[in-house]
């Protein structure tokens, strides 16, 4: 927050990740948790799927910017793109 | 689906669940995340946090009755509501 001397203010951004398996992956974590519910007397369950969820909060100005950074953050560390995919929402605050 | 016989047509219902750590609690995955971003050189991240993600697909009519076995899923075995927050959103096909 620099805004006193007079360069651009950065406000801050949230960023949500959605990471999910792409079709066809098995999914062990899931099919156990829908077992774990069927044990526990839940019918009526057709298929979970289990995923990951990041909240982040960014210092960016500027959303197309925050979304790039995001972007490049989920194809080097975050997703593993031969099985996963990812979806990201910027907010700004 | 039991339509032919006159009995009221099961439709596919989608939940997506998210399962977050309640503010103020410690979530080392997320430093660690942080930690690793950092250390590729993405600078301008102020905080991360992680959480779960699940979708699941019920055969069930009502969107109220889904939301409520969906509660009762995430208060019995999803969430552990101690430490962590739970949000249900149900789509209907």
């Amino acid at each position: 927050m620099r805004g006193e001397t007079g360069s651009p203010l950065l406000s801050v951004m949230k960023a949500c990740i959605h990471i999910t398996l792409k079709q066809g992956v098995l999914d062990p974590q899931g099919k156990a948790i829908e077992g774990a519910l069927g044990d526990l007397g839940f019918t009526g369950l057709d298929s979970v799927r289990q995923g990951k969820y990041l909240e982040m909060t960014l210092l960016e100005a500027d959303p197309a910017k925050a979304r790039e950074q995001v972007t490049a953050m989920c194809e080097k560390l975050l997703a593993n793109t031969v099985i996963e995919n990812y979806a990201i929402d910027i907010e700004t605050d």
